[in-house]
């Protein structure tokens, strides 16, 4: 007899079916035994009677994540016995057969079988190969699967090309955060910290390019937003008006993969009681506007043109009370604090950037990028930056380049916010940050 | 007026239009200039007379790469002057308006117009910035990112979870090949050389994982067909019955993503001449009977057990003469070429594992992994390495897991040999090599 899935088991009612799984929990009823089964399409509920002795004597030395192969009825339950919150409520198992595939060998650190499981960051992540197999958590990484999914699909609609660019690079030049130093054969090189000068690269050759990909920060943040390794959603195109155009481009992709995820993960959300409101127009306002705002609506200065943690908090909170959006374009970021290759905007002192907010923290970075050789090189002198260290990037200006912009996007903020996750690494199978390099 | 793309020019007859791209190539006939225009949709034809000045003057000063913007009315060639071998030479625009916005600063190093570079691997790769806009070579990464997208596709209908596991690690204690040492904060890591761990992990979560990540290993190969940085198309599935499983499972992957390719790249395809067959039954062998074959029929003798580039290059031209497949399966590797997880034979001086090859070079390698925790102990003792250097590891198999496997598939090479590349680097957009880290 082929295995088949859980989901299925609710059009088989009146056969026997073979089904394999995780023992989710296991309760003794004296007489009867009730076991939770897990498989990857759902759990459903089976009862062993003690007529079926060979399953029934199994079935009472089973435990909480044993694996194991059963053979039985499908039967549907009575109206009152239905369970509604699981789409195979409705149908148990009555086993004939149980044999055990394989089992732990240690008592479980922690009772995965719960709804929460309530434990602190540290025991969730110590025991991660653990702490991942319960059903709520597992759903923030069907989640995470279903952004990754609607990403892809949304830029390749819009035309943009995936690539795949080094994360090993000879040099630690572009400026901005640190770079992990890698020993390379005889060489020193360093790991990406973005795939900005490549997707640049990429507008050259296809105009509108994508990537998925691992990001390397060596920042030393002890912060519930921040980890080392995780991966970015990069875009970049070319033939841009002006950096409206890529705010436009973000906009169309967030609502995309929003309404595919409410669509689409249903089930998971519910779980962490999440609304994902339907995304239409992202208000954008000038960064000195949100200063203002931040000043006169909740008395808080900053003491230059930038916005910290808690302004981004207040500000998204304004937005949401205000325009009931979850998300925020600010726009115009001073010159001072943003990379070189910017485009500086009609008044200099700013630039044509953005930062988009989601929920109270930045998700994602971008603007428009200088295309012109002399002016890149004129602004690299600017920031103290030597235009020979950057030679094969520079070639791609050499060459020609049409006016671009894109975005930087970060994959497992969304999700934490999305579902108010207390942490980011909570968003990561196995994170890395600056003490956790396991498991 | 918006900017269309050259693909939407044959349903706009008659129309005045703009378009945006780069210049392929002028051709100054004395009275009359045509310039080829090309955009990530296609390349049109354009002529530029007399009559219209300033265009006139404009078309006069352009050259190869330059970037500009027309607008001008679409007209349908007459009919032997068509140009049969693009979508778009049914038609071409007379010029009303041109203007550069942005040009090459430099005289080009390689004339990227031509239809074949013909450039040594060297200068292809040195400029990769210009080289990369050639159509041609284009054309790869177009099939590249179609290989991505249906490699993604197929894992999804198949039921397996995307996953994303971490590329720095705390040890290098996988065994195999050589691993890139990191200074991460105040410890010593190392860059995965394969996702094996985690995704196996990851069967233990979701049944069934896969992952599209970056790939790293210290090897100093000087081949055609190893690079330093690759992406591994990896999976990993729980609940076989055996080996057969897993590769049934790949085969149904090899058919997918070669329909979708053969079907999605044709235009791509036809420049490089290359033939996709349709993949239905992929032969099976054992790699004894392979080493009998290359003996018998071509005179080559191995000393051990195992097969050497050559040998798969034969082994691969004679499942082609006798069973018209581009793919086979290589099966049961001795124990001795396996990694210490790679589960025995009913004969343990074998594996249950397999290779498959593609047109002469082994492009995914895989099987069923011990599932036993004792087992796994034995075998890690037996292959010297320290049980306790794999603590997280082994704490998979401490909590029970099923019967599993899996595989990891390169994916440049897949793409190398069905094109007929010489060198694997040039399926990669900025290669990764013993000695190039640029640009």
């Amino acid at each position: 007899m082929e295995r088949i899935l859980i989901s299925e088991t609710p059009g088989q009612i009146g056969q026997i079916v073979k089904l394999q799984g995780w023992v989710n929990i296991r309760r003794d009823h004296g007489k009867l035994v009730f076991v939770d089964l897990r498989d990857r399409s759902g759990m459903i509920q089976m009862v062993i009677i003690p007529d079926k002795e060979e399953a029934y004597k199994a079935a009472k030395e089973i435990r909480g994540e044993y694996i194991i192969e059963v053979e039985g009825l499908v039967k549907a339950r009575p109206g009152g016995a239905k369970n509604e919150k699981v789409p195979t409520g409705g149908v148990e198992i009555e086993v004939e057969k149980l044999s055990v595939l394989s089992k732990p060998e240690v008592e479980l650190p922690v009772d995965i079988s719960a709804e929460d499981l309530n434990v602190n960051l540290d025991t969730l992540l110590d025991n991660r190969t653990i702490t991942l197999r319960n059903d709520k958590i597992k759903s923030i990484f069907r989640i995470y699967a279903e952004l990754l999914r609607s990403y892809g699909e949304i830029m390749r609609k819009e035309s943009f090309t995936e690539i795949k660019t080094p994360k090993i690079l000879s040099s630690a030049t572009e400026g901005g955060a640190n770079f992990f130093k890698i020993k390379y054969f005889q060489q020193d090189a360093y790991l990406a910290q973005s795939p900005q000068f490549y997707k640049q690269a990429g507008v050259g050759i296809f105009e509108r390019v994508f990537e998925i990909g691992s990001v390397f920060r060596a920042e030393p943040h002890f912060t519930t937003r921040h980890v080392n390794e995780y991966i970015g959603l990069d875009a970049e195109m070319g033939f841009i008006k002006g950096f409206e155009d890529v705010m436009d481009e973000l906009e169309k992709v967030m609502t995309h993969v929003m309404g595919e995820i409410a669509e689409n993960c249903q089930a998971d959300l519910e779980k962490y009681e999440a609304q994902v409101l339907p995304v239409e127009k992202i208000p954008r306002m000038k960064l000195t506007e949100a200063l203002d705002i931040l000043d006169k609506e909740y008395g808080k200065k900053m003491e230059e043109v930038d916005i910290d943690a808690e302004g981004e908090r207040l500000i998204c909170e304004w937005v949401k009370k205000n325009h009931n959006s979850d998300f925020v374009f600010l726009t115009h970021y001073p010159t001072s604090i943003r990379p070189f290759y910017t485009m500086p905007s009609a008044d200099p002192q700013y630039t044509d950037s953005f930062d988009l907010l989601f929920m109270g923290v930045e998700i994602a970075s971008g603007g428009q990028r200088i295309h012109d050789y002399d002016q890149l090189v004129v602004n690299m002198k600017k920031n103290k930056l030597n235009p020979e260290d950057f030679k094969d990037y520079l070639d791609i200006f050499k060459y020609g380049i049409p006016p671009h912009g894109g975005w930087g996007l970060g994959s497992e903020r969304i999700i934490q916010k999305m579902l108010g996750l207390g942490s980011i690494k909570e968003t990561i199978l196995f994170p890395r940050d600056v003490k956790r390099l396991t498991p």
